[in-house]
């Protein structure tokens, strides 16, 4: 929600011209993702997003997540393109930290998507899956279920103190995911946090696919599970709204059905992955934050998830139709 | 540098259709002001920044800076035109919180203006003086010379902290201004925080007058001292730049010459406008601020300009020529 990092107008003039770019004309820093410095940019070549990645994310892994979201854009989705310098790196460095310029996207993403827009965003994940079913690089999720004994270790207390009753209902989901997490599900590099936030409207239409820092490989059918979780539910977790559950699967299933074992692990998946944003949000909650502008998010709204995925019995408990 | 009010989707349709705006394709939080939210919003119609006015923006005085900025604008000043509601408000409340919507300016500003844009910035302020001529709001400088022995009360020992023996050399300060601070010079309506960060340019061309909540009635010479102070100085302060001082003096009066009396009266008004900005930036030093995000600004800089103007003779010392 801040810029951290402001360069300087010789620093920002030495990365134009290496991205081969010339006629500055706006230069605005945005209040963008929590841990990067993100500025608009416009020049005479057109509009591009700037971003100066802070110490949250690893340089190495630069290389992934910007050729992610350019195959993403070669193969025709609404995803920003890195701009290569002229010696085609598409990282430059600025006071040690990395650097990368991608195009601009037009869209709004909305707070509380109607299932029209659910439905198309359902699709477009679909896509995402489909164009990035042949990505060379590989990325394991290190947010995934080998990951959540270790985040839950130490935080039963807490997570006692902000919702009582919950500590022993989560050593049985992890005990459960242990026995009967699938393993045989079709693979693939998701999104891993296709949140309505992430993802840019005009109108109903799809016009952006943004902040693709959690992806990795894992199950296509965990994807859905994690928009299940972030599309259909109503604001408070405690309610899940079966229109747009029908809305987000039917969307995917166009471009791409499910397997019969997909929708079967479907009530699993998506309790894991309301497990996975309960775990990670807990963490936040409890850990002090240098930014005190910085907005946590409730772990509670996760809680109220996990209760509904644990009475799921099948897919068609989220609006699969038969 | 940051947003703190984020309209929900809701608002936002609600605000838009006030002002009679449609189509809506970007809506970006940019990391402009100190306190307020501001917003960069695309429609079918263009480009504009909304902006909720925290409660550092007293309403009362909105329509002073808004009714300027649009008086500005009809004059052909590159100001920022404040869109009326279809019932010719400029002001809407959101969360009882005053929101505004001025056209978006295209332009960069400059960390280290040279002097072909600090002439520019001269002739711009020269004109911005002759188009208030005639405006009839009036708002006194609450940052003038009466204020100025009130922020220095009690802080003292601070500042000696800060910069050995300035403590004795303000006191002396401002009993000089007390005995000479002019009473005679023409006055009118002045921006009063011209800074480069306030002046966006298209090359060498100004593009934007932008933030004019500290605009107020007093000396017009007063407003070229602050932009004396601003513009022409190395940036830490301890050497004043000639041929920039020339510059900025040289494109204001292509617009306005200076009289006699305001050019003697230059140093002093230099050297009150350096101890403004030193005052203010003084208590922001010492006071504990909220957002842990926020940069001050080191008020040893202004320090270093005060020592120059206390030993200025006239305003050739500025570059002005004779």
């Amino acid at each position: 929600m801040a810029v951290y990092t402001e360069p300087t107008d010789e620093e920002l003039a030495t990365l134009l011209n290496a991205w081969g770019l010339d006629g500055l004309r706006n230069f605005k820093g945005i209040a963008e993702g929590i841990q990067n410095s993100n500025f608009l940019i416009e020049v005479r070549q057109g509009r591009f997003i700037l971003t100066i990645y802070e110490k949250s994310v690893v340089l190495d892994d630069l290389p992934f997540y910007l050729g992610l979201t350019e195959t993403a854009a070669n193969a025709g989705l609404p995803a920003a393109r890195p701009i290569r310098t002229q010696d085609g790196e598409m990282v430059q460095m600025i006071r040690g930290k990395p650097t990368s310029l991608c195009t601009f996207l037009d869209g709004v993403s909305s707070q509380h998507p109607p299932s029209s827009q659910t439905r198309a965003a359902g699709a477009a994940l679909a896509q995402l899956h489909l164009a990035l079913a042949d990505y060379p690089q590989k990325r394991p999720n290190d947010l995934g279920p080998h990951n959540w004994s270790e985040l839950w270790a130490g935080r039963a207390a807490h997570s006692e103190d902000l919702e009582p009753g919950i500590a022993p209902s989560i050593d049985q989901d992890l005990k459960e995911f242990a026995a009967n997490w699938p393993r045989d599900l079709p693979r693939g590099i998701i999104h891993a946090d296709l949140f309505p936030d992430n993802v840019l409207f005009l109108g109903d239409r799809v016009n952006g696919l943004i902040d693709f820092y959690f992806a990795c490989e894992d199950f296509l059918a965990y994807d859905l599970a994690v928009m299940l979780n972030a599309w259909c539910f109503e604001a408070n977790g405690r309610e899940f709204d079966l229109v747009k559950g029908r809305a987000l699967i039917m969307g995917y299933e166009t471009v791409r059905p499910l397997s019969q074992s997909e929708r079967n692990a479907l009530p699993l998946l998506a309790r894991g992955a309301a497990l996975r944003f309960f775990l990670t949000r807990l963490v936040d909650w409890v850990t002090p934050m240098d930014g005190a502008l910085v907005r946590k998010k409730d772990p509670r709204d996760y809680a109220a998830r996990l209760a509904f995925h644990r009475n799921a019995r099948s897919a068609a408990d989220y609006g699969a139709p038969e």
